[in-house]
């Protein structure tokens, strides 16, 4: 069904993505993917057609737009071209969003510039080992002395950890056992800072064009400057962009099933089974149908959850449906769509195999599917 | 999610019929059910408060309004009281659409008041035996004599066929074998007319308060001015209107859902497990928050169609992807609701063992799950 | 596959029994759905041929046979006939295994030669109206009074509770708060007891030629010597005989759904679309395939069940993967099989519809599939 | 339950394997896994200890052992240690029953001491690229010249094509277009015949111990002495050992989701979430008790199909009934287990991951799930 949600301006910029991906991104994947990370110049070369600093202010170079809609064009047009580029989704949407809550004007001043231009790779790290997503368990502790916190911890799991020039860290600032949520702070490692250390890029089952790192902090000096938002106020910063970060989990999903059908369509119409075209068989046609349904669903969520974003009103056990529709109806599809491959779905060459490797992440982070389901039947009164 | 598609009036529809229901139709539902219809002097009573003449033009005492929101506030009201009105749905939402569309100006001065009114119960009769859904199976023939046309054949699982006045009758008026497509005519056959056997009112699963009979026409003389439509047209103007046949399917699927959550909820909470409450138990609560991401997803997809349906672009490829899934799901989704009420689930005097019995042929009529998975697949290339 | 269980007097046994159902059970079954029972004159034609009392003891008339694989050939032919005759199978295959455990000498004597000729038509009472099946809430109390009980309380969905001469009676009959579970015990109820009054007969969504009850017990003075096993002994009593009640059900479950595999398919030979069999779409082809496959695997698990019973290691865990499968598989494989029969499948005189009527309640009773996961659960360490 | 298949002989010959699995292949897993392939000298080891030659005749040295419950031991086994051998599976499982079955005395002779001794690594090669597995439309042809056959066409998809020293080849001997099936003939190619060229590693999502390779024949010279079986027989040849074939893809999907359950319990019990063990959360328990279900179906099935191929009556649609059932359980299971996992079964360290990726084909090899449909649905008259 037609979506009512783009302009010209939209359009216009989705071609432009679209040939920059074709030109940029869809010959370099393999490379990308042995080595295991995407290289810094890569967001330069993104930062110059604009998308980095869509949302970063005027004043430092970026666009200054006050709506998810063109970030959305971005993300789609990556997942339609069967590409996942972990690090890169997480530096512009779930770390940049933090800097543009909560950057006071003097670290606006110093980091802007950076993520508009792509001078600047970010990351996050929330996760412990053996913790999870409970942050409420979170142990790593950042001690105030002076002008600075010291920061001790482990955390695992980083997306763009190996690369990244800016860690947000979620470390503990109070001793209150009363109040373990409350003691949470949100504090800016920079790479070069002393007892700062990454461990190695994590090997996954797919998103291996993502580094993944276990990072260490070993009494890491952070000046208090560096302090993102108010002490203490962790948790709620970190609740209050969960509903963004999950809605782009859920875009993605929705490209890439998108890409997987696409791709499983062209491949049924070539392929000859006993002498005729698969695409030619019922049992074809009914699978890719019930995936082209299930697309049309998740296209009508995610355009609804757009719309109530850009509004405001995006609540968080809405975009929890969300994530948890598209994901799950991402893993369905795609392994509807590989197997239409046939073995072929199955060599790694094959943009659908990457497909399917990348997306069994997509029901674990950000959430996992039993955490949104928690969170969703809260939202009825359960 | 908020929707976005109803305006202030619709909203003060929607509250006259809600209390019109809990007045008019959940009271007296047990009867009907068993009685295996709806009464005639119901239909009066609707006609009332304006619900059945909606769509009919203003001179013949109807609404005269273009747009399917206001019906979609009766259909959802009707679903979310865990009611189904079988018979009278069709009348309204099947049948209504084709005489609006194609009654000439004579035929719509007969009708249209008895429509509007109330006074008047309509059927469509397409389906024979063993020949399905398959139009270019059609057997019942109808055969030119003079001003009239002589009518032969048997239809069955005629919803509304024991106490409808008006029955449209796809019948074959060319014997021409080449062109089986072209020869099918519609003829508005009433219920006085000599030949015209009403069979028994067949037993079904649920569906209880609506009457489904076989029919049979025995050289039936239907006057030519009972034509609707240009003879031979008849399989354009069927498949003309299934799009928003199929998307009132796809409302009652997704509201009926709707009731069944609510229902499990309820009795979620207020029922005592090993001495707590049921809603206290991960599975109910996961369960019940699948089933409400389901909802959410099948009311974006509505809402989407809805638009598209007023704007006259919604095509059959859509409304069959909305019939499939909002069917597919409501079915799912009942299943699961059904499951948390244990053995009361399964005592008919629960709505939610109605609302179980009723939904399992939300997927056969109006084409199977398979007729629109065969529908989409063409959509897709396939 | 080949089975390996029975032996040639098994196979004689179930001739017997196939062409007795043709006989005497097929013809008929309409009829008693609409009576909503069996009539207890249907219980001495079974009695005549040897099916009631297979396992009584060979002094009271009965077979005196050790070994569930004769009643397994009896419930599979019903299954297989696609009918379903619960109060029937209740008596059979739920009440007098009690009595066959549990019966003292005196009381072998008074009922035993009534479940061997027929005359006897028994029920059990477990369930409560809001405790479903939590033995440790029942409120049903039985106060010893000089040599009787005497019996108050309320209970629920009994089968067979509005024809059964005798119902056993879970009963408190210890008002110790520490000890809810060992203040259980079996009492035998009379018809004719004064105080034991009978409801009306239960609406279902299917398994209508089974009465269903409410029963109430005012004051009902049981004598002692009607106490079946020992006092305060019911809890465990119950629990021993509930892995051959829950493999019943699966067993029952299996043969019901190989019974619309069966219809399936031989509607789909006949039934033309689009002018083919049904039977020569790939769509179909695949259904009823994953369908077959789906009662292999039942078959093979319900053969290895029967071999672990007859041999007496059994355990509830096992018993509960088997019923939890089989009534899964029952329930996904009926509503495929209905689906091949598009709207006709909706039609109570197709046998397909009962089946499908049937089904849903089989994942309820006996223990609710979220109940067997919980057996489940603790044998694997959880 | 109790498996009823083993004797205390399997029993002592599993405890020898495992053994040998701790100590010789899970250390070992991750080298080969980065090499892409199993080293020679493992076949070496695994010869030593009597594995290869399980049913090589005793005057080769094997084993001499007319029954597959011991080779079905070691599937297990390898299976239940997480790991996958898919090109030593595929020589002792796939190709060697070629040998053991069409073998004539003089290739005996010249072959089984290797095969017994782990001397010999041996592939199949049927699949050609664009034909699937669709044996009518193989393309590569061998023309007899002399006492040669002239072998020419391409392979792909080939498990173990990069190691091994022999290659049985289908490929067309007759050019009769009237009968594409009996043109096809087996010839056992030799590693170093001139113009055997061996193509890359294909990179595949899992089973990265397994070299799968492309393999060309330019004009090699296959000398008639190693034509496997009649000339032009291949088809029956091939057809004949796919039952076995695809019941030990069922043993290794079923071993295999066996120990994902395992790993997920384990893991449950360890993990802390919100401060009490993740085993304590009711849906674990439930997802878990759901799993341990299907393993239980899948075993039960998986000894059935044993004991019948054992007494030589497993049939080819029982056959693609169990492989069916057991590797869309694998992948249903596996699937759970990682989900139980979070964000470690994410990562390739974690053996279920790995699980997780050498699932996918299971669907896919020995013949599509779709392809077990088809002949399944043959088998019920479809």
């Amino acid at each position: 069904m037609q979506r009512n949600i783009f302009n010209d301006d939209h359009d216009a910029f989705r071609e432009t993505v679209r040939q920059f991906i074709a030109k940029e991104i869809t010959p370099y994947l393999p490379d990308w993917e042995a080595a295991g990370s995407i290289p810094r110049d890569f967001y330069k070369k993104t930062a110059e057609i604009g998308i980095n600093g869509l949302q970063v202010p005027e004043q430092y170079g970026g666009g200054g737009i006050d709506s998810f809609l063109f970030n959305t064009v971005v993300y789609e047009e990556i997942g339609y071209a069967a590409a996942s580029l972990g690090g890169f989704q997480v530096h512009l949407n779930t770390v940049l969003p933090y800097f543009l809550e909560y950057a006071n004007e003097e670290q606006s001043d110093r980091w802007f510039p950076g993520f508009a231009d792509g001078g600047l790779v970010s990351a996050i790290a929330m996760t412990e080992p053996g913790i999870g997503s409970d942050l409420a368990g979170v142990t790593t502790t950042a001690v105030r002395d002076g002008d600075d916190f010291v920061l001790n911890g482990n955390k695992t799991f980083i997306t763009g950890g190996i690369n990244a020039d800016l860690v947000i860290v979620v470390a503990r600032t109070s001793k209150d056992p009363q109040n373990r949520r409350n003691g949470l702070s949100l504090l800016v490692v920079e790479g070069d800072m002393p007892g700062f250390i990454r461990g190695r890029n994590l090997h996954k089952i797919g998103m291996k064009s993502s580094d993944t790192a276990e990072l260490t902090f070993d009494n890491v000096r952070v000046p208090a400057r560096n302090l993102l938002g108010e002490e203490g106020k962790a948790f709620g910063m970190l609740a209050h962009n969960l509903p963004q970060e999950r809605l782009s989990i859920a875009i993605t999903g929705l490209a890439t099933a998108t890409a997987a059908v696409n791709l499983a369509i062209g491949y049924a119409k070539e392929r000859l089974v006993f002498g005729k075209p698969l695409a030619d068989f019922q049992n074809t046609k009914f699978v890719l149908a019930e995936c082209a349904t299930e697309l049309q669903a998740g296209q009508a969520l995610v355009d609804q959850a757009l719309i109530a974003l850009d509004a405001g009103i995006l609540t968080p056990a809405d975009a929890a449906k969300v994530k948890l529709f598209c994901t799950e109806m991402q893993a369905r599809v795609i392994d509807k769509c590989l197997q239409v491959h046939g073995g072929y779905g199955y060599m790694s060459e094959y943009p659908i195999a990457r497909l399917y490797a990348d997306a069994r992440v997509t029901r674990i982070f950000g959430g996992t599917s039993e955490v949104m389901k928690s969170v969703i039947s809260k939202s009825i009164g359960l």
